[in-house]
């Protein structure tokens, strides 16, 4: 586990320096400490930044801002629900600062969110403190679980229409969320026509993990496709996530028409993220 | 002119400190500093950072990195050359990476390529020190002129198909390049059925900028239009870009067949990127 390292500068300044890779750090100049506290998991704390707003940092890294944390968010969840004909069961495994449960409530026609978060107290400061991102999440539909979404997901089969692995990076406890045999378990938990979405990495910094992830997903689902965003404060801006889809092409020129109030997705981005920068065809590919 | 902070740590390891965002440090751990020099401009050095590869880096500020410089440099050359029916003529104003030049030496049909850059510095030492971005530029259809680039283009009319704005940010010398009377002066310098494209900023962190330079180049030119790239070194990822044009509707759907070899840039990107997500349409068009 990470120590968090809080700085004070000579002048009194008070700065999160983020050193999760060696070769980079970013120091962030904080306005506030909202919350602080250890988890039996991790370091769970939520800041005020000068430049970013309101941060859920876990284990001294920076997981979702006030100024971003919609596009991760948005982009996880509109994508994959366009694109199935009738979700009424999602599943997010993750998805600690309730963003992703938050967009999934603005469809009617989803009858129930089960959200399985391994740490409580993500939850919790999220919800209280980091309001922009969870948006103080009361919607009756969505069902906490709190506990490991692998075991979790082993225990279902044919239940629901989307899964949205919603992870932080593969390392720790989520290691095994970027593992063959998890993407097996989603499959067989979700019902013969499911679709299942990953963040699958940095194209630019983690390529490796981005091949692996969909080299898993394309050699167990009938349909796989990546697709990317841009969320300024992953390393790298470049983001991808990776769909399985049991049943229907992943084809969003065909794509459900909805109404969905949204400050990133929009119809034309809905199709435009399926288009990969060279390099990343390449990868995908070879 | 900001004194470069190169910081030596307790361990002996090198960083170069960068923090031109007075909220945002980000610290790059060096393998090498390869050119340090002082121009009448500003100051210059290539450096080998751990992450990013080689990295111009102009009064303390990351310019243009081995990683990544070429997504920048052909987004601003393949856009507006795949969407001019026959560029011939091409003015570069900046682009002292040279990177924007090789992009265009690229196409046969470009025969001739002005690049006018305010420091000669710069062109040195990335032609030296910076391969990976300059690729040792020698094409003889390449003109260097080292001279101020605002008075340059003020001095000619009807001259360009294409001139192509790479400029460093708003501040300092920069600064009237974001100007409406230098966008005036580049619709005189170009043909009756000529075409310019500017870097507008980040849509995440100089919305303003961005909106400035729309509204400049909407007034100024029959058809203006916006498009974004991902440069993961600059701040927020998303990078946006906008084209001017005299004469041709900005179509990328109706462009140029053209087969030019890229690691970013392809055709579906080509058409991709001017779609735009929901805050930019937001932005652009209230």
């Amino acid at each position: 586990m990470t120590e968090v390292n809080w700085i004070e500068n000579q002048d009194g300044s008070l700065w999160l320096k983020e050193d999760d890779r060696g070769n980079l750090q970013i120091h962030y100049r904080l306005k506030e400490i909202l919350y602080s506290e250890q988890s039996p998991f991790q370091h769970v704390s939520i800041v005020d930044t000068a430049d970013f707003g309101r941060t859920l940092v876990l284990d001294g890294v920076v997981q979702t801002t006030a100024i971003d944390g919609h596009i991760y968010n948005e982009m996880i969840t509109h994508v994959p629900i366009h694109l199935h004909p009738n979700p009424k069961k999602v599943l997010i495994i993750g998805g600690g600062d309730c963003g992703a449960a938050r967009e999934l409530t603005k469809y009617e026609r989803i009858e129930q969110i089960d959200m399985v978060e391994i740490d409580e107290l993500v939850v919790k400061a999220c919800k209280t403190y980091l309001p922009e991102v969870s948006g103080n999440l009361s919607d009756p539909r969505v069902r906490f679980v709190f506990d490991d979404g692998v075991k979790f997901v082993k225990e279902k089969e044919q239940v629901y229409d989307c899964i949205i692995v919603d992870s932080s990076d593969p390392v720790g406890p989520a290691e095994v969320l970027f593992e063959y045999d998890f993407y097996a378990s989603l499959k067989r938990a979700l019902k013969d026509d499911g679709m299942m979405v990953c963040q699958s990495q940095s194209p630019i910094f983690h390529p490796s993990i981005l091949k692996q992830t969909a080299t898993h997903i394309r050699s167990l689902f009938r349909y796989a496709k990546t697709y990317t965003a841009v969320v300024p404060t992953y390393p790298g801006g470049l983001w991808s996530f990776t769909i399985g889809s049991k049943k229907y092409p992943i084809d969003p020129s065909s794509a459900r028409k909805e109404t969905v109030t949204t400050k990133y997705f929009n119809r034309g981005i809905l199709e435009s993220c399926f288009v990969l920068p060279e390099f990343m065809n390449e990868l995908l590919n070879k």
